[in-house]
């Protein structure tokens, strides 16, 4: 039995999520079944994150155990021939040892959160940014961001229904930056930390929205944090912007 | 009756084109049937670039003649309102003079390709990129095409089915830039004329891709220009990484 990690992108317009749920499509179910093409008795396996309906991933990481020794670039080759035509895709895979676990094993992770403004549909990029119809502050949402890194108690914005066994997390860097984009401006906010809570991404940037929109002035999110309490968050914005974008292991399995 | 100028963006995906055909959605009927929610007796537009099956617009151009005197933000929002969920967008409106004739009087059109050359199949934009599974080299490509720029007869780059009545065109532009792609390289290709042949982009960047894959030298993209003989073409390329990128008129109708 030789372990593989393996780095995965996908579309998660048509899933569930990552995890398996009966009677849904999920990520996972279509790589358990691709992996299944090749080792018909291979057992389940785990990701590093566990990304909601609608979430995309350009970087997640799992592990599998296959029975047969694998040269990376045809088991990433095999598993992306039996995962067509479905919007995953293996992009990189590497045998790792056996006391590996994607989850476990990850010291960071990164997410990327894609927000348009601009007052028309978007057309090219629907269900994969969040779009909003007004203008947005790039400078206030960074004020306002910089109250966030750092070790905090972020029970304010982590859903109710988070399992984490605690509220204090270490956010690394919460940056956003704005570049043009048609007819209207794209903000990318880039967010790292060991680990997220769950629902912790849409949440901070749903609240750091309105505080581009100026419903909200920066402070206020300060105080929300302070707060502690899930009431004091902004709203939750939705999944489609939200991509798993990079998962950290020492040493890399994926290095060259 | 005034006539307005309307700049459009749509995925071409669910569409057979831009051009109305009985039985099938195409972007000409959606946006007629959005106008005749505001007008019903509005008579039908024409644009200037009939794009194909599967091809996508960031600024496709047509124009409408309506009864009532519409304010342009305004006339957008509505028509936005009725496009959806479609992925059309109007992302400018201009009113213009009854001379004023979206195919006729454009001075010249711009046209994107994006091609994605990596192994493991996209995800996130499919549907909106052509991608080949081996590597391409950028110069190779970029001598083939400084062949093609400037006046010549473009029978070998024409469909037999193209209905102009010369095959003798200007290309002003042929671009290739090389930029990162996740796990790979996208090659954006400009193209620039005052008119395009039936098929013209897609069998041109079909051609310069058997170059940068190293099937063809440079040179024979210009031995198969001057053959002017269909069969002399390289494979046609699929259009779902094309975008009608521009249209120029003079004056431009939408400068602010």
């Amino acid at each position: 039995m030789t372990r593989y990690a393996l780095k995965i992108e996908y579309d998660g317009t048509p899933f569930c999520g990552w995890q398996r749920q009966s009677g849904q499509p999920s990520v996972q179910q279509a790589l358990e079944e691709a992996i299944r093409r090749l080792e018909p008795d291979a057992p389940g396996i785990g990701a590093a994150g566990r990304t909601d309906t609608g979430v995309h991933a350009t970087a997640q990481v799992a592990h599998c155990d296959l029975a047969k020794p694998w040269e990376c670039f045809r088991l990433m080759e095999a598993l992306n021939y039996h995962l067509k035509p479905l919007p995953v895709a293996v992009v990189a895979a590497a045998p790792v040892g056996a006391d590996f676990h994607a989850r476990f094993s990850a010291k960071g992770r990164r997410y990327l959160f894609r927000l348009v403004a601009r007052r028309a549909p978007v057309t090219h990029d629907a269900g994969r940014v969040w779009q909003v119809r007004h203008d947005l502050a790039l400078a206030p949402m960074q004020a306002a961001a910089r109250h966030l890194i750092g070790l905090h108690d972020f029970t304010t914005f982590r859903s109710t229904m988070c399992q984490a066994a605690s509220p204090v997390k270490t956010l690394d860097r919460l940056d956003i930056e704005a570049r043009p984009y048609p007819h209207g401006t794209e903000f990318r906010f880039h967010l790292a930390a060991r680990s997220f809570l769950h629902n912790q991404v849409r949440s901070i940037v749903g609240t750091l929205e309105r505080v581009g929109a100026g419903a909200w002035a920066p402070d206020q999110v300060r105080d929300a944090l302070e707060a502690a309490d899930r009431a004091a968050c902004g709203p939750v914005c939705p999944p489609q912007g939200l991509y798993l974008d990079g998962v950290t292991y020492e040493p890399d399995p994926f290095a060259v």
